[in-house]
């Protein structure tokens, strides 16, 4: 019934391969097609979408299918991107490849420039994917080829999430954790201080108002050792220290700014991300995040590749403990110290670790406005200022310190409090923000207000970090500098009933009913007898 | 420095609420301005996406980022789409909500609806998800609610992926296959066709050439059993049977003509889309095979909810075993085999499972017409015929008419060949092209040929089926239904030096130049000795 049809003109000779000759790489598909590059204005984030009409023949010719990746090539440049199909020629054009903003910028050529369209290769790299996934050792090579690739955008996003879901559900052992570190620090730039300590501290998160850093800075750096602070934006908590600190001062500096700065100050607090420091965490936490997905050896790769990559080579790494913290128990605490240690050794930095006390939030303020508050208090010994964030912030400062070769073991304390006593920590904090550039205008508290007041007397058993940041959040931090939560009652604190608790400051009426509902189910307090406290087991 | 500022008159009075009382749902966080529908000629496939200009209040005061979810709600109706933010108003102006053609049908409402747009609550069995990264068993309530989330759209596709890689890493236990699986039926709807058998067979995959359907369902229907085939389009081989099927007659046929032809003439050959049997596998399917992750777990419940959802009682499953198949080892055979029969069984299925030689293609051509060739060959009992076709299908035929409880085990070979060598196969398989719809024009394989000579004097000892699926992929199949590969050589077959091994038929130069080049690199035969032919053990 049907029969091969062979013209003669079109057979080809017979042609003889090796079978032994074994397949290194695929030819990529070229089409003869070429396209004009469109601009389309759609911010698509970290993704880069193209856009071609249903009609182009490129299209219709090559089997591509809406929502799969192609490559795009203009010249010696090529970037992947994600295909959707248009049906309106005011978009894109039967002739043209629409590109949304990041695609646009990511390729770097102008409108019109004629460009050629064809099915990637996959990436390499997810065979080693699939190893993880198949429970097996990844070695150096195999993070290089992966985070390379991720670094390039070759990586979908439901890819990236297979290679950190892989990476997770089978803890990474500690040598997979060093090379993932290593791989994340070679995908970007890296800082050189050109000093022999270059100091940092960092915490790992989870606990509200944990601001130490505005005081460790201004600490150390009125001591005379570097410490060029960048932090991050905050991503799922109430403030981050750069959305803090903006409160005070500009936080986007000019890589070449904050190197006078610091070479002036000898510290900054800036926000971090202006380098292209470790540029694959960005990209992983993108996804990692909103699927909430947390490992050890993520998280430890995250902020190692960033300090190395940051030019630190002396790093004190805050572990804090509790029932609503992010590390739960000591044992597990320990666990991700020696963890901390190997990796940060190998990569030849002087890290040590402090596990601190996580049972609640750290002074009295969530949200940028009122933790600046707090952090201002400290730094001009004010008698209202919150002796837990005073007292943490001194020893960590000691610690940090006590990297100086010329500072004895165990003498860091007292040097760090007298320089927060003498006033020589706040005339350094001016001096940051003054170099930094101060805001001009002052931030007050949200003046939408509501005082939560306690059900019943007793004392303060707990306090819930993950529900004080929610409320905080819901509250409008943030975005809403003024937004956040005040605290009156820590743990301890005796209440009689009806006496406030915290009061919530919003900015907007939004925000303000949103709070106020979550804080109706749970308003994060517990209220009990003394004996009822968690005890805490800390060395520190 | 920095003090609360505390408006008596937005200060709410003192609330008291319970401590004991947790939180049991997030409130939702609800905008008061409305926006109207737009529909955006763009075509995300299997992804909602919304568009919202960068000047609209909405997503100014709400901080929606870009490629975050949002939740759309038009009176009772609502649905979740990923974000693109648009900075040019002739997509989308200020006040208007873009929605892409998917989200816009999935949302149903007309243009210049108003919606409101909010932040979407994070769905509840992404909590299951992460048990089950972290190494927990999952219950039925936690498979249903997972599926649940995916069938209506409310995973984004990296969570997606984050649960095929959890389900896949720690491969699932029987009782969390059988739980997937009945979730995935119940995700949509299911036939019932209302007699006592209605047989079905299906090849796990992975053997270019294995079109045995088209002959089982033929054979079987004329000999009175029920057997609605419906069958999927190739994803990432080089022939689904719909598109094998697809060059004689129509596939794509309406639900209820199907039940007419299905009553008439007993069996049927179509493709599976139309109805909506187990929508949740093609979201799955379309996140996992790009990943290129495969798992025992999800190749049961992908193959068995379609099954049920489509209303087959009795079932017969293939397993080829292979160097280049799937399934490597018997062991491993065995071990899916035991499983198939597990949940089959809690399903009420009467299922059976065959494993098969799957150490090289089936038939001779690879590709549409290349394999529509073979099949009507064997059904005129045309000496041209491929005999292991013939064979295979005549096997698996006489097992499916063992289902019949009138016919004695063992006859079913001899009844299905008496059918084949009298005519009443190719009678049956006429009837039914006829009721689906002739194909008007006969397609021939593609005219651009290449015929590849085995560079030894020899006999084959391997054909790479892997190899050779993407050398008929590279050269257009299966959108160009004449692409593809025809065999002269099989397993055992003597070659001299130069001989022809197989032909490359493409439609089009590009694939053509396409194939050549993959085939240069590989061209997938092994000449040895005959002592080298790996010897296979199965049970069929």
């Amino acid at each position: 019934m049907i029969e091969p049809t062979v013209r003669a003109d079109f057979v080809a000779a017979p042609i003889e391969f090796s079978t032994a000759k074994k397949m290194t790489k695929s030819p990529t598909r070229r089409t003869d097609k070429a396209l004009r590059v469109r601009r389309v204005a759609i911010d698509t984030y970290r993704e880069n979408v193209a856009y071609l009409h249903r009609d182009c023949l490129v299209y219709r010719t090559e089997g591509f299918q809406a929502l799969s990746k192609i490559e795009i090539a203009a010249g010696k440049r090529h970037i992947l991107a994600v295909l959707n199909v248009v049906d309106d020629s005011a978009i894109v054009a039967p002739d043209e490849l629409g590109l949304s903003e990041q695609a646009f910028a990511h390729l770097g050529v102008d409108e019109k420039t004629q460009v050629r369209v064809d099915h990637p290769e996959r990436p390499k790299s997810l065979d080693a994917v699939r190893r993880k996934i198949a429970g097996q050792q990844l070695d150096q090579a195999d993070f290089g080829a992966i985070i390379g690739d991720i670094t390039r955008n070759h990586y979908s996003k439901p890819e990236i999430a297979a290679f950190i879901v892989a990476a997770s559900q089978n803890e990474l052992g500690r040598d997979e954790i060093l090379y993932l570190t290593r791989a994340m620090v070679d995908s970007g730039e890296r800082l050189d201080w050109q000093e022999p300590i270059v100091a940092d501290k960092h915490c790992i998160g989870g606990i509200p108002g944990n601001r130490t850093s505005m005081l460790v800075v201004p600490i150390v750096a009125a001591h005379g050792m570097l410490i060029p602070k960048t932090s991050s934006r905050a991503i799922t908590s109430p403030a981050g220290t750069a959305d803090t600190m903006e409160v005070l001062a500009t936080v986007e500096l000019p890589i070449d700014k904050l190197r006078r700065i610091v070479r002036k100050q000898r510290g900054c607090l800036a926000w971090g991300g202006t380098a292209r420091l470790s540029p694959a965490d960005d990209i992983l936490i993108a996804v990692e995040r909103p699927l909430g997905i947390d490992s050890k050896g993520q998280l430890i790769a995250s902020i190692l590749s960033k300090k190395v990559a940051a030019g630190s080579t002396h790093l004190l790494i805050d572990i804090p403990v509790g029932p609503s913290a992010k590390v739960r128990h000591m044992r597990e605490a320990q666990q991700l110290r020696k963890l901390f240690e190997y990796v940060g050794d190998q990569l030849g930095l002087h890290l040590e670790v402090v596990i601190t006390d996580g049972r609640q939030p750290v002074g009295k303020g969530i949200g940028p406005v009122l933790e600046a508050r707090d952090v201002m208090r400290v730094l001009q010994n004010d008698p209202e200022a919150p002796d837990d964030l005073r007292q943490k912030a001194l020893r960590l400062a000691g610690r940090v310190l006590e990297f100086d070769p010329d500072v004895r073991g165990g003498r860091g304390f007292a040097i760090a409090r007298d320089i927060l006593d003498s006033g020589r920590a706040l005339e350094k904090m001016h001096a940051i923000i003054a170099a930094q550039g101060k805001q001009g205008t002052e931030s007050k508290p949200g003046r939408l207000v509501l005082e939560v007041a306690s059900p019943v007397a007793g004392v303060v058993t707990g306090i819930d970090n993950l529900q004080m940041a929610r409320i905080a959040r819901y509250a409008g931090a943030p975005a809403a500098k003024g937004a956040g939560v005040d605290l009156f009652k820590k743990l301890g604190d005796g209440v009689k009933k009806g006496e406030p608790l915290y009061r919530i400051h919003a900015e907007f009426a939004a925000d303000f009913r949103f709070a106020e509902s979550l804080c109706k189910q749970d308003n994060g307090y517990q209220i009990g007898r003394m004996a009822d406290i968690p005890p805490v087991f800390v060395q520190f």
